[in-house]
């Protein structure tokens, strides 16, 4: 019994000095990303700030009657506006923002927690509901998606006893899962990913395949950084339906991101978690 | 072995159903938050539309001189910045949204995909990096999170063991289990919300209590809607030191959201997915 308290001890310390390593391993990741992050993005920050900067000192030129003050202000108010995603544009896409179509896009990108925040509840009731809602919404949406990839896993187990019949003389198990993976992987690239993004490329105006591309994948990670969102463009035909179909999407690419991620986590192989788990001590 | 068949196809029919049931509840759920958020947030939309509205128009006002078509191009512009993340307003933070620092608040919200996309990567580079960076940082994240996660439980079960030793001779193990979430979901609430809410509330000079407490449930959920986020008023002392202590709340929040969901998940009678699941279809 001694004994085993000393392997047990010795497991302890050897998955703790495995997380110490993990974790300075991460600081590091976040350091080196804000460092490629900080290089990459202060040049156009830079000349996006000039270009604005050079367009009020023109504005200024052209008009010496304006005081430096007045235009202030009303950049000010603009800049305020904006922020809380009021365009004072002309050219804005005309929709309001709280239509029943762009609201019912908001509660979708809440409960899946991508949270564009392109628009955002302004009032104080808005923003109580909101809370509420996501707090009934978020697990109600990942009970319907984990639903869903446990349907679809059906399928998807087929798929890896299809290959196991016919390549398991052959190849390892190991090497039939990874197989296995890549073709899921490469279903959800061309289907999810690269074939939406040509769609997107092609309805909207100012996107390029990167820029789609691009919008794809931070909505199917739920990220959600909100700087591309479809079919708010002016003059967009069909705004409803294209809003609707873009809702479908991201709730399938969602299901299907975490269909491959639970085919991930099934090779224990990959599983670096694994490494530091000390599964006897945590069963309830 | 036809018995047997029989009451599986009637199983398989059962579950069918419910997630048809659930699926148009589900439909419903999102379409009546679309009402209520199209109900609650109309007016100040229409108020803070029309508030700028009223000061372009008393700009044109005070300064005849001024063509409509050249204040449009310049506000054209500031919108257009402003979406990029670049204030025209002089009153802005001052420190460049692509600071060391601002990058490693950036990464941070990318990995745990709160992405609240204040600022967000202009360049086609950044944005190719940025797709890069979530494909390996999100994963690293999640194995981080679970591994805290793990060890985190250790102490929670002590607690669920010490309940039942106490209280195991008085209650149903259940309703011991209910009090054990219940004593999970306090800790979350008072130490991750509404202790940080008011931390929040008096370091920033622009926010009330619900503005603070709203942050933390939109951060902490992941959602992440980018309409507030703390360090960036003008003139912010210590700003450097005020992101980091906000990244690690977030980092340990998020943790700590994902332990309350592990207690709630492992209690049967109150994980609604299981009414759907086949789970002999889909073991692999
Ligand atoms: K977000
Ligand atoms: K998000």
């Amino acid at each position: 019994s001694r004994h085993y308290e000393g392997t047990k001890m010795l497991g302890m310390c050897r998955t703790s000095f495995l997380f110490s390593v993990y974790l300075i391993i991460y600081v590091m990741f976040l350091f080196s990303g804000a460092a490629v992050f900080s290089v990459l993005e202060t040049p156009p920050e830079r000349a996006t700030k000039a270009r604005v900067d050079g367009a009020i000192q023109k504005f200024l030129n052209d008009n010496p009657s304006v005081s430096d003050q007045a235009l202030e202000e009303l950049i000010s108010e603009i800049v305020k506006a904006s922020n809380r995603g009021v365009s004072a544009a002309r050219n804005a896409s005309g929709e309001p923002n709280w239509s029943f179509g762009q609201s019912l896009f908001f509660s979708s990108t809440v409960v899946t927690t991508i949270g564009y925040g392109h628009v955002t509840p302004l009032s104080r009731s808005g923003k109580i509901f909101c809370m509420l809602y996501a707090m009934v919404g978020i697990p109600l949406t990942l009970v319907l998606l984990s639903a869903l990839v446990e349907r679809l896993l059906i399928p998807t187990v087929w798929l890896l006893q299809w290959l196991n019949s016919r390549l398991g003389h052959l190849y390892q198990p190991f090497n039939i899962r990874l197989l296995h993976l890549f073709i899921i992987v490469l279903i959800l690239i061309g289907l999810f990913l690269l074939t939406p993004a040509a769609v997107f490329a092609t309805l909207e105006p100012e996107w390029d395949y990167l820029d789609s591309l691009y919008y794809c994948f931070i909505s199917l990670t739920t990220i959600g950084l909100g700087d591309y969102i479809p079919g708010d463009s002016a003059n967009q035909p069909y705004r409803p339906l294209y809003k609707i179909a873009t809702t479908g999407y991201l709730f399938l690419g969602i299901t299907f991101m975490m269909l491959t991620l639970a085919v991930f986590y099934d090779i224990p192989q990959l599983n670096l978690g694994l490494l530091f788990s000390s599964s006897d001590e945590t069963n309830m």
